[in-house]
Protein backbone atom coordinates (compact mmCIF):
# COMPACT_ATOMS: atom_id res chain seq x y z
CA UNK A 1 0.00 0.00 0.00
CA UNK A 2 1.15 3.16 -1.04
CA UNK A 3 -0.03 6.51 0.23
CA UNK A 4 0.37 9.17 -1.64
CA UNK A 5 1.08 12.87 -0.09
CA UNK A 6 -2.39 14.15 0.83
CA UNK A 7 -2.65 10.90 2.82
CA UNK A 8 -5.30 9.28 0.23
CA UNK A 9 -4.43 5.58 -0.75
CA UNK A 10 -2.85 5.32 -4.51
CA UNK A 11 -4.72 4.02 -7.08
CA UNK A 12 -2.23 5.50 -10.06
CA UNK A 13 -4.13 7.95 -12.26
CA UNK A 14 -7.33 7.97 -10.29
CA UNK A 15 -6.99 10.95 -8.19
CA UNK A 16 -8.97 13.67 -9.43
CA UNK A 17 -7.50 17.20 -9.69
CA UNK A 18 -9.48 19.39 -8.20
CA UNK A 19 -10.04 17.26 -5.31
CA UNK A 20 -13.50 17.71 -5.86
CA UNK A 21 -16.84 15.12 -6.52
CA UNK A 22 -19.99 15.79 -7.73
CA UNK A 23 -23.19 14.59 -7.36
CA UNK A 24 -25.78 15.26 -10.22
CA UNK A 25 -28.34 13.61 -12.21
CA UNK A 26 -28.27 11.42 -15.26
CA UNK A 27 -30.72 14.05 -17.49
CA UNK A 28 -29.29 14.04 -21.04
CA UNK A 29 -29.17 17.74 -21.02
CA UNK A 30 -26.09 18.02 -18.51
CA UNK A 31 -24.10 15.98 -20.82
CA UNK A 32 -20.94 18.29 -21.44
CA UNK A 33 -23.09 21.30 -20.02
CA UNK A 34 -22.40 20.49 -16.64
CA UNK A 35 -18.96 20.12 -16.80
CA UNK A 36 -18.87 23.19 -18.86
CA UNK A 37 -20.99 25.43 -17.01
CA UNK A 38 -18.71 24.27 -14.07
CA UNK A 39 -15.11 24.65 -15.73
CA UNK A 40 -14.72 21.13 -14.76
CA UNK A 41 -12.56 19.40 -17.54
CA UNK A 42 -11.08 15.67 -18.20
CA UNK A 43 -9.28 14.27 -14.80
CA UNK A 44 -10.86 17.33 -12.39
CA UNK A 45 -13.38 15.78 -10.60
CA UNK A 46 -15.08 11.97 -10.07
CA UNK A 47 -18.69 12.67 -11.25
CA UNK A 48 -21.40 10.47 -9.90
CA UNK A 49 -24.86 10.70 -11.91
CA UNK A 50 -28.33 8.96 -10.77
CA UNK A 51 -32.04 9.53 -11.52
CA UNK A 52 -32.78 12.72 -9.46
CA UNK A 53 -29.62 13.28 -7.89
CA UNK A 54 -30.67 12.03 -4.85
CA UNK A 55 -28.20 10.68 -2.24
CA UNK A 56 -28.89 6.60 -1.96
CA UNK A 57 -26.75 4.22 -0.13
CA UNK A 58 -24.47 3.97 -3.58
CA UNK A 59 -24.02 7.49 -3.80
CA UNK A 60 -22.97 7.39 -0.29
CA UNK A 61 -20.73 4.09 -1.24
CA UNK A 62 -18.90 6.34 -4.24
CA UNK A 63 -18.15 9.26 -2.02
CA UNK A 64 -16.66 6.52 0.65
CA UNK A 65 -14.21 5.78 -2.06
CA UNK A 66 -13.75 8.96 -3.37
CA UNK A 67 -13.36 10.84 -0.13
CA UNK A 68 -10.84 7.61 1.44
CA UNK A 69 -9.03 6.65 -1.51
CA UNK A 70 -8.73 9.69 -3.88
CA UNK A 71 -8.27 12.36 -1.92
CA UNK A 72 -11.12 14.04 -2.45
CA UNK A 73 -12.05 17.04 0.08
CA UNK A 74 -15.39 18.80 -1.29
CA UNK A 75 -18.34 17.49 -2.42
CA UNK A 76 -21.00 19.76 -4.76
CA UNK A 77 -24.48 18.24 -4.83
CA UNK A 78 -25.20 19.88 -8.50
CA UNK A 79 -29.90 19.43 -8.73
CA UNK A 80 -31.23 21.03 -12.04
CA UNK A 81 -34.29 22.93 -12.83
CA UNK A 82 -37.04 20.64 -15.12
CA UNK A 83 -36.11 17.43 -13.15
CA UNK A 84 -38.27 14.77 -14.72
CA UNK A 85 -37.92 12.77 -10.99
CA UNK A 86 -40.59 15.39 -9.94
CA UNK A 87 -43.23 14.31 -12.45
CA UNK A 88 -42.84 10.36 -12.29
CA UNK A 89 -46.19 8.65 -11.93
CA UNK A 90 -45.76 5.27 -10.18
CA UNK A 91 -49.22 3.65 -10.99
CA UNK A 92 -48.88 4.43 -14.79
CA UNK A 93 -44.54 3.05 -15.01
CA UNK A 94 -46.19 -0.12 -12.66
CA UNK A 95 -49.08 -0.46 -15.84
CA UNK A 96 -46.11 -0.26 -18.42
CA UNK A 97 -44.09 -2.53 -16.83
CA UNK A 98 -47.08 -5.18 -16.60
CA UNK A 99 -47.78 -4.53 -20.48
CA UNK A 100 -43.72 -5.12 -21.18
CA UNK A 101 -43.42 -8.27 -19.51
CA UNK A 102 -41.73 -6.81 -16.05
CA UNK A 103 -42.94 -7.44 -12.28
CA UNK A 104 -43.52 -4.17 -10.51
CA UNK A 105 -42.90 -6.05 -7.43
CA UNK A 106 -39.98 -6.75 -7.13
CA UNK A 107 -39.61 -4.33 -4.34
CA UNK A 108 -42.58 -4.24 -1.36
CA UNK A 109 -43.17 -0.69 -2.31
CA UNK A 110 -42.61 0.65 -5.73
CA UNK A 111 -43.27 4.38 -5.04
CA UNK A 112 -40.36 4.42 -2.14
CA UNK A 113 -38.30 3.12 -4.15
CA UNK A 114 -38.45 5.23 -7.10
CA UNK A 115 -37.88 8.13 -4.78
CA UNK A 116 -40.04 10.41 -6.57
CA UNK A 117 -38.99 14.42 -5.77
CA UNK A 118 -41.43 17.30 -4.92
CA UNK A 119 -38.88 20.57 -5.46
CA UNK A 120 -35.17 20.17 -7.01
CA UNK A 121 -34.28 22.38 -4.55
CA UNK A 122 -35.46 21.08 -1.18
CA UNK A 123 -33.68 17.84 -2.72
CA UNK A 124 -30.55 18.97 -2.84
CA UNK A 125 -30.71 20.75 0.46
CA UNK A 126 -31.80 17.54 1.79
CA UNK A 127 -29.04 15.15 0.41
CA UNK A 128 -26.46 17.73 1.40
CA UNK A 129 -27.69 16.79 5.29
CA UNK A 130 -28.11 12.96 4.37
CA UNK A 131 -24.35 13.24 3.03
CA UNK A 132 -22.95 15.84 5.91
CA UNK A 133 -24.82 13.26 8.91
CA UNK A 134 -23.78 10.22 7.47
CA UNK A 135 -21.83 7.75 9.92
CA UNK A 136 -19.24 6.79 6.92
CA UNK A 137 -18.15 10.57 5.99
CA UNK A 138 -15.58 12.63 7.80
CA UNK A 139 -16.53 15.93 9.17
CA UNK A 140 -13.47 17.33 7.17
CA UNK A 141 -15.37 17.46 3.96
CA UNK A 142 -16.90 20.59 2.44
CA UNK A 143 -20.45 19.84 1.21
CA UNK A 144 -22.17 22.03 -0.77
CA UNK A 145 -25.93 22.27 -2.66
CA UNK A 146 -26.32 24.41 -5.80
CA UNK A 147 -28.91 24.26 -8.79
CA UNK A 148 -28.54 25.02 -12.30
CA UNK A 149 -31.10 26.09 -14.84
CA UNK A 150 -30.91 23.94 -17.90
CA UNK A 151 -32.09 26.76 -19.80
CA UNK A 152 -29.48 29.25 -19.33
CA UNK A 153 -27.03 26.80 -17.41
CA UNK A 154 -27.05 29.61 -14.20
CA UNK A 155 -25.63 27.88 -11.06
CA UNK A 156 -27.50 29.08 -7.98
CA UNK A 157 -25.97 28.31 -4.76
CA UNK A 158 -28.43 26.99 -1.96
CA UNK A 159 -26.56 25.85 0.85
CA UNK B 1 -50.54 12.23 -18.22
CA UNK B 2 -49.70 12.44 -21.50
CA UNK B 3 -48.23 9.91 -23.72
CA UNK B 4 -46.19 10.63 -26.10
CA UNK B 5 -45.54 8.62 -29.86
CA UNK B 6 -43.33 6.28 -28.61
CA UNK B 7 -45.35 5.22 -25.79
CA UNK B 8 -43.07 7.13 -22.75
CA UNK B 9 -44.25 9.13 -20.26
CA UNK B 10 -44.51 12.87 -21.48
CA UNK B 11 -41.82 14.70 -18.93
CA UNK B 12 -40.97 17.71 -20.81
CA UNK B 13 -37.71 17.85 -22.98
CA UNK B 14 -35.88 15.34 -20.80
CA UNK B 15 -36.09 12.26 -23.04
CA UNK B 16 -32.96 11.52 -24.89
CA UNK B 17 -32.57 12.05 -28.79
CA UNK B 18 -30.32 8.74 -28.62
CA UNK B 19 -32.93 6.59 -26.84
CA UNK B 20 -29.89 5.83 -24.73
CA UNK B 21 -28.85 5.01 -21.40
CA UNK B 22 -25.20 4.88 -20.30
CA UNK B 23 -23.80 3.25 -17.07
CA UNK B 24 -20.46 4.10 -16.42
CA UNK B 25 -17.99 4.68 -13.87
CA UNK B 26 -17.81 8.18 -11.49
CA UNK B 27 -13.54 8.10 -12.23
CA UNK B 28 -12.41 11.66 -13.33
CA UNK B 29 -10.26 10.63 -16.79
CA UNK B 30 -14.02 10.04 -18.21
CA UNK B 31 -15.27 13.51 -17.55
CA UNK B 32 -16.15 14.55 -21.56
CA UNK B 33 -13.59 11.94 -22.48
CA UNK B 34 -16.16 8.78 -22.67
CA UNK B 35 -19.00 11.40 -23.64
CA UNK B 36 -16.42 12.42 -26.99
CA UNK B 37 -15.44 9.24 -27.94
CA UNK B 38 -19.09 7.86 -27.98
CA UNK B 39 -20.55 10.69 -30.15
CA UNK B 40 -23.03 11.58 -27.17
CA UNK B 41 -23.68 15.33 -27.41
CA UNK B 42 -25.87 17.47 -24.78
CA UNK B 43 -29.35 16.03 -24.96
CA UNK B 44 -28.52 12.49 -26.56
CA UNK B 45 -28.31 9.91 -23.82
CA UNK B 46 -28.86 9.28 -20.04
CA UNK B 47 -26.11 9.14 -18.36
CA UNK B 48 -25.58 7.00 -14.75
CA UNK B 49 -22.63 6.68 -12.78
CA UNK B 50 -21.33 5.29 -9.95
CA UNK B 51 -17.89 3.62 -8.51
CA UNK B 52 -17.19 1.10 -10.49
CA UNK B 53 -19.80 0.94 -12.66
CA UNK B 54 -21.70 -1.45 -10.62
CA UNK B 55 -25.42 -2.39 -11.07
CA UNK B 56 -26.29 -1.80 -7.99
CA UNK B 57 -30.08 -0.92 -7.20
CA UNK B 58 -30.12 2.66 -7.66
CA UNK B 59 -28.45 1.74 -11.00
CA UNK B 60 -31.61 -0.57 -11.62
CA UNK B 61 -34.32 2.76 -10.12
CA UNK B 62 -32.63 4.89 -12.75
CA UNK B 63 -33.01 2.52 -15.39
CA UNK B 64 -36.44 1.83 -14.62
CA UNK B 65 -37.30 5.98 -15.24
CA UNK B 66 -34.84 6.17 -18.21
CA UNK B 67 -37.14 3.49 -19.67
CA UNK B 68 -40.41 3.77 -19.10
CA UNK B 69 -40.65 7.55 -18.80
CA UNK B 70 -37.85 8.99 -21.14
CA UNK B 71 -38.24 6.48 -23.84
CA UNK B 72 -34.68 4.37 -23.51
CA UNK B 73 -34.64 1.73 -25.77
CA UNK B 74 -30.77 0.80 -25.66
CA UNK B 75 -28.10 0.75 -22.06
CA UNK B 76 -24.62 0.47 -22.56
CA UNK B 77 -22.87 -0.72 -19.65
CA UNK B 78 -19.19 0.67 -20.03
CA UNK B 79 -16.11 0.20 -17.55
CA UNK B 80 -12.84 1.29 -18.15
CA UNK B 81 -8.77 0.14 -18.01
CA UNK B 82 -7.40 0.70 -14.50
CA UNK B 83 -10.30 0.99 -12.55
CA UNK B 84 -9.87 1.70 -8.89
CA UNK B 85 -12.42 -0.26 -8.23
CA UNK B 86 -10.04 -3.04 -8.49
CA UNK B 87 -7.10 -1.47 -5.89
CA UNK B 88 -9.35 -0.31 -2.86
CA UNK B 89 -8.25 -1.66 0.45
CA UNK B 90 -11.18 -2.36 2.88
CA UNK B 91 -8.89 -2.11 5.95
CA UNK B 92 -7.01 0.81 5.07
CA UNK B 93 -10.28 2.34 4.03
CA UNK B 94 -11.87 1.21 7.59
CA UNK B 95 -8.61 2.54 9.39
CA UNK B 96 -9.28 6.25 7.78
CA UNK B 97 -12.32 6.73 8.80
CA UNK B 98 -11.16 5.85 12.10
CA UNK B 99 -8.86 8.39 12.21
CA UNK B 100 -11.39 10.99 10.58
CA UNK B 101 -13.78 10.29 12.94
CA UNK B 102 -16.53 8.59 10.90
CA UNK B 103 -17.67 4.95 11.77
CA UNK B 104 -17.03 2.01 9.46
CA UNK B 105 -19.62 0.01 11.59
CA UNK B 106 -22.84 1.62 10.15
CA UNK B 107 -23.32 -1.42 7.74
CA UNK B 108 -22.73 -4.84 8.89
CA UNK B 109 -20.16 -5.62 6.24
CA UNK B 110 -17.75 -2.68 4.54
CA UNK B 111 -15.96 -5.17 2.63
CA UNK B 112 -19.33 -6.84 0.83
CA UNK B 113 -20.95 -2.80 0.56
CA UNK B 114 -17.94 -1.11 -0.83
CA UNK B 115 -17.92 -3.80 -3.84
CA UNK B 116 -14.64 -4.18 -4.83
CA UNK B 117 -14.22 -5.39 -8.18
CA UNK B 118 -11.35 -8.40 -9.29
CA UNK B 119 -11.89 -7.70 -13.24
CA UNK B 120 -13.30 -4.66 -15.22
CA UNK B 121 -14.34 -6.45 -18.02
CA UNK B 122 -16.28 -9.30 -15.58
CA UNK B 123 -17.54 -6.51 -13.57
CA UNK B 124 -18.94 -5.63 -17.35
CA UNK B 125 -20.43 -8.90 -18.22
CA UNK B 126 -22.14 -9.51 -14.87
CA UNK B 127 -23.58 -6.11 -15.05
CA UNK B 128 -25.09 -6.61 -18.16
CA UNK B 129 -26.50 -10.02 -16.96
CA UNK B 130 -28.09 -8.34 -14.28
CA UNK B 131 -29.31 -6.01 -16.33
CA UNK B 132 -30.82 -8.49 -18.82
CA UNK B 133 -32.17 -10.45 -15.92
CA UNK B 134 -33.46 -7.68 -13.64
CA UNK B 135 -37.27 -8.59 -12.90
CA UNK B 136 -37.95 -4.45 -13.64
CA UNK B 137 -36.20 -4.67 -16.59
CA UNK B 138 -38.63 -5.38 -19.93
CA UNK B 139 -37.28 -8.24 -22.34
CA UNK B 140 -37.18 -5.47 -25.49
CA UNK B 141 -34.62 -3.67 -24.42
CA UNK B 142 -30.75 -4.05 -26.09
CA UNK B 143 -28.13 -4.27 -23.48
CA UNK B 144 -24.70 -4.13 -24.39
CA UNK B 145 -21.28 -4.31 -22.35
CA UNK B 146 -18.09 -2.43 -23.79
CA UNK B 147 -14.80 -1.55 -21.80
CA UNK B 148 -12.46 1.96 -22.78
CA UNK B 149 -8.93 1.95 -22.34
CA UNK B 150 -8.83 5.32 -20.68
CA UNK B 151 -5.15 5.74 -22.29
CA UNK B 152 -6.24 5.53 -25.93
CA UNK B 153 -10.13 6.09 -25.97
CA UNK B 154 -10.02 2.96 -27.64
CA UNK B 155 -13.98 1.21 -27.01
CA UNK B 156 -13.46 -2.89 -27.12
CA UNK B 157 -17.07 -4.73 -27.14
CA UNK B 158 -17.30 -7.41 -24.93
CA UNK B 159 -21.39 -8.62 -25.10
Amino acid sequence: MILNTNGGINLGNVKPKKKLAIVTCMDARLVNFLSEKLGVKRGDAKVIKNAGNIITDDVIRSLVVAIYCLGVEKVMVVGHTDCGMKSIDVEEIKKKMIERGANPYFTPNLKCWLGKIDDEEKNVIEGVNIIKNHPAIPKDITVEGYLIDVETGELKKLC
